[in-house]
């Protein structure tokens, strides 16, 4: 199970792989929030999102032969491209399973980055049983996107450098909001926060209709959701938390917060215009919370992670038109 | 005349009230530069232009009773929100004179960062009788917006930073490309790099039609633009470099690079695609030579500073619309 010891070693050999993104604020976003608001620009690190951290955490974990056979993945978003990268960097192969139907752009980028990627029927064909064939032929370690220790891990050290920066601008007391996929980046966060800046408390965010972790908060025990599609909220939209991350989510974090799709790519198009990031929709959920549900949060300051900025520049586009 | 004494001074007494950029970088943009390209992603510091840190310099050297006075400032742009947001964080009245025909976003914006924004008509009254009368009754101090030593200086405090980053990422010798406007930008890095990092030589970037500081540096005198408008690039439309700035550059930086309003706006959209930040069309034009004007860069490297990101929602979403 993942600890802080973990996650000090992930970000030992992280070193200087991944980027130390920065804390950012606006005076009009705290404004709106009706308190101090800082937002932590992961969508600045490596590949577009904090995957290449928990990708390089994982990779790096591997014993030395055993990673020089290679690792693989299914994915179809930032998991992919964060392996991707992170094995090209350990000069590793990678090979990703990607759905046929996935956007052609997130194909040639993984391809881009270096990885074979396999394409599946979704239709037709049986994602797991290509994967298992391919692991077992070649050797390659499967790299999960959330539910593994060394993942966990790789995306705490997004919470070590929160605990520094809170530090730096004198903030000792605050909700911490982060978009909660699986729960890997929420959990990672939250047990960095635990040991480092106690203080410091994670709130899980999620789009209506997907949100699985808020009602297993809320239940004590594992909830699903209903549907497994249409929100804009691509990245994550995920069945359940997962065995490993919910122990700790739920052991550590404060209640789920819960936005709309609109509060998302408002919160998109304000990151745009006040903080001159590209926030994509599923991480921009935390930054539509501290700013649209103000009166559900606790505290003179708040920080939002905005966790990725992979968004297609049409949709992109036509969000900025219809929300300016 | 600004020296590299003034511009330690300067960052001294910015502190932290700046932000320190981060330098980002992407494989993908590597491939298009034809060599390793790293971006100063100054869009982010705060009120989104580097303007910021001019303004704070200018106005933390006043001695305290001049200053407690307060200042006045002519723009329509980036210098007004960084002298209104860095009189307001000193505790002192601000006045911005504004054409009123000023776009209204960069208006309320002024005014919410605390200034009094005085409206002119720019065809019936004289802009600078009106600041004179309002200084005279006043007493307020005239921010010019780059041709001033203090201004400079705080702007060379992006180059004491590039001078550290390129030490990190292992970069002795590379061509560092600057928008160039009035060159309060270019000189002041010009000037830090000539101190703390002599490897790195400047290079100023500006769009066709408006090459006056290229052809300046070329002619070895001050030379004019014909037009005043009609590029996207407004931020960086000037009639001709400073008398403050002219000698600096001219001493300091390598011959200028000029790139299309065409290939800012593709630049503008590789910097959205691949680093996830928003720069505007002026500040895109150092990343626009670096992508399309390889064969006339030096170097394994090149950095490219992104001087801004105050860019209108609507021309964002359409330059992302006609070039993706």
């Amino acid at each position: 199970m993942t600890d802080i010891a973990m996650i000090k070693a992930a970000r030992d050999r992280i070193g200087n792989h991944a980027r130390r993104t920065p804390l950012l604020s606006s005076p009009f976003l705290d404004e709106i929030a009706g308190r101090r608001l800082f937002v932590k620009a992961e969508c600045l690190q490596l590949t577009g999102s904090f995957k290449f951290r928990g990708a390089w955490s994982a990779i790096s974990a591997l014993d030395e032969e055993t990673r020089g056979k290679g690792v693989i993945a299914f994915s179809s978003g930032n998991h992919a491209q964060g392996v991707a990268l992170a094995a090209r960097m350990h000069g590793i192969p990678a090979v990703i399973i990607m759905p046929s139907d996935a956007p052609n752009l997130k194909i040639e980028n993984t391809r881009a980055y270096g990885a074979e990627v396999v394409l599946y029927d979704r239709q037709n064909e049986d994602r797991d049983a290509i994967g298992e064939r391919l692991s077992a032929e070649r050797n390659l370690t499967l790299i999960r996107p959330f539910d593994e220790p060394h993942v966990v891990a790789g995306q705490g050290t997004v919470g070590l450098e929160l605990a520094e920066q809170a530090d730096e601008h004198g903030i000792a007391r605050a909700e911490v909001l982060v978009p909660c996929g699986g729960g890997g980046l929420t959990a990672g966060i939250a047990l960095a926060l635990e040991a480092e800046a106690p203080g410091l408390v994670v709130r899980p965010c999620e789009p209506d209709g997907f949100d699985d972790t808020a009602r297993s908060l809320a239940a004590g025990r594992i909830e699903r959701n209903a549907a497994m599609g249409g929100s804009i909220c691509d990245a994550i939209l995920t069945p359940s938390p997962g065995h490993v991350t919910f122990p700790i989510t739920s052991r550590l974090c404060g209640p789920g917060l819960v936005v709309s799709d609109d509060e998302a790519a408002r919160a998109m198009v304000l990151a745009f215009t006040r903080l001159k990031i590209v926030v994509e929709p599923g991480a921009a959920v935390a930054l539509a919370a501290a700013l649209f549900r103000q009166k559900e949060i606790m505290g003179d300051a708040v920080i939002a992670v905005a966790s990725g900025g992979n968004v297609d520049p049409g949709f992109f586009s036509e969000t900025l038109r219809r929300y300016r």
